[in-house]
C-alpha cells in the first residue's frame, strides 16, 4: 500500500488533473463508483484501478474487483490521506482508476445511423459532459468536438457525463475538417443560433441530422452557420437572451430524437 | 479607496459566501458586469455597489456607475488584492454588488398566470440557477424550493441564472405547505421521475401548470408522487438512466411551454 503522497506514481496520476499530460499520455483519472463501473463494463481501456481500503464502503465495490481481477489490471492500493490528495471531488469514495483515451474519427459518420452532436469551441467541461449525458439518454451517437474545445477528458466532464463519455463516439476536428466531411456526406446539418430564422421545433428532423451548436460566449461563427442546411432558434420569453448550451442543446436533442422516432 | 484585505467591511462582505450569513442578514453577493446590471435593472434592491477601478475594463460600467447615482447608491472603491480577494470567480471584471435577498410566497401561485416549476430538495446550486435562466426563456412565473433546497443566493446560482434571479419569483416551503396549497389552489401539478408513466410529450400541458421535479439523488419522494395529477418521464435509450437534473427540468419546461402557446 501507497501511503505517501510523495510517492512517483502518485505525483504522476496526480499530473493527469492537468490537460497537457493527458494530451501526452492519452490517459484520464476516472474517479467514483459508478464511474469506475461503467468504464469497464462499457469496454474502455482501464490501465490501472486505484484503491484506498479505508474508505470504500459501497458494496459495488466487490463487483469492480472481480472485473478487474478477470481483466488482469493492476490494482494499486493507497492509503486514506494519499487518496484525498488524488481525489478531484469532496466526499471521496475511495475507488479511481487510470483510463485510456479512446476517439473517434469522422468516417464514423458515414455508417452512423442517429443523429450526431457537433460542438464548435465549447468551453466549460460540465456543459460537455452534460451533453455526452443527454447524447446518450437521448439515443445520439456522439460528439464531433470542432476547433479550441474543453476536453472531455477533463475530471469534471467526465463526472458530468455520468458515464456516458465511456459509452459515447467523441471525434476531434478542425473546422475546415468538419465543413469538408459534412458537405461530402450529405448529412443533414442543423445548426442553432439566437438568430435562426425557425422554430427548433417546425423541423422533421432526420435520423441523418447532426446539431450543430456555437460556443457558451460567441455561439456560431458565419462561416459555419453557412454550412447548416437549416439554422434554428429557441424561443425566448424572458429577460435573459439566451439559456445553458448544455441545456439547449439538450432540448433540440431530444426534439431530434422525438421527430425521428414519429417517423419511424 | 480600500486596499487591506483585513478591513473589517471587506470581512463582512467575505462572509456573503456562507449560507449562514446570508440568511442572517438576508443579503447576497453579486459579482460581474451583467448580473450587476441586470440587478439594477430588475429592481433588484441593491445595498451597495464595489468598484475595482485598476481592473474595470467594460464599457457598461459607465451605464451603471450612471444607475448607482441616480439611485444615490453608496460606492465602496477598493484596490486590486482586495477585490480578487472578495471574488468568487476566475478573471474577476472589477465590479460586484451586494443585493438584498427578495422570496416570493405561496399565494402567488393564486395570481399567476403562467407555470411554476417546484423543485424538492435540488443540492445542486448550478442546476437551481440554470432551472432559474431557463424558466426565464421559456415564460415560467418561478421556482418553489420545497424542503431542504441549495440556496438562490449562493454565487453560482446567481451565475448559473444569469440574472433571472431577479426576474423570477422564488418561494421556500416546507413539503406540507406545497401539499396543501397546491390541493387547494387546484393547480394542475405535474410530476416527472424515471418511472413516470406518460411520455412526457403526450400530455397537454396549461397554463396552470406546476412541474415537480424531484432531487438529483434521491427524486421525488412517494408522497408527494402522490399529490400529482400526472407523472411523466423522458424516454432514456442509453446506458445513463436518467438525465442531468436541470436539463429534464428545461425540457420539460420547453414543452410545457409550447403546449400552452398552441392552445392560445
Amino acid at each position: 500500500m501507497i501511503t505517501s503522497t510523495s510517492n512517483s506514481h502518485i505525483k504522476e496520476i496526480k499530473h493527469l488533473r492537468e490537460r497537457k499530460f493527458r494530451n501526452e499520455s492519452g490517459l484520464g483519472y476516472v474517479e467514483g463508483v459508478r464511474l469506475v463501473y461503467e468504464a469497464l463494463r462499457r469496454g474502455t481501456v482501464v490501465k490501472e484501478i486505484i484503491l484506498a481500503p479505508e474508505i470504500i464502503k459501497s458494496e459495488v465495490i466487490v463487483e469492480i474487483i472481480k472485473l478487474a481481477n478477470e481483466r488482469q489490471l493492476p490494482i494499486t492500493e493507497v492509503s486514506k490521506n494519499v487518496f484525498e490528495d488524488l481525489s478531484t471531488k469532496d466526499g471521496p469514495k475511495g475507488i479511481a482508476a487510470i483510463v485510456r483515451q479512446k476517439w473517434g474519427t469522422l468516417e464514423m459518420l458515414n455508417t452512423s445511423t442517429n443523429f450526431w452532436v457537433a460542438l464548435f469551441e465549447v468551453a466549460d467541461p460540465g456543459n460537455l459532459g452534460t451533453i455526452l449525458r443527454t447524447v446518450d439518454g437521448a439515443g445520439g451517437e456522439g460528439v464531433i468536438l470542432i476547433g479550441n474545445c474543453t476536453d472531455p477528458y477533463d475530471p469534471t466532464a467526465i463526472r458530468a457525463s455520468m458515464g456516458a463519455i465511456f459509452a459515447k463516439h467523441i471525434v476531434k476536428c478542425s473546422e475546415n475538417e468538419f465543413v469538408k466531411t459534412v458537405s461530402s456526406s450529405g448529412k443533414y446539418l442543423v445548426g442553432a443560433s439566437d438568430k435562426g430564422s425557425l422554430d427548433y421545433h417546425e423541423i422533421e428532423y432526420k435520423n441523418d441530422t447532426i446539431l450543430l451548436m456555437g460556443s457558451e460566449r460567441q455561439g456560431l461563427p458565419i462561416i459555419l452557420q453557412k454550412e447548416c442546411k437549416e439554422m434554428v432558434s429557441i424561443p425566448m420569453s424572458g429577460s435573459c437572451d439566451s439559456l445553458n448550451l448544455a441545456v439547449a442543446t439538450s432540448i433540440i436533442m431530444y426534439e431530434i430524437s422525438r421527430s425521428v422516432k414519429m417517423r419511424h
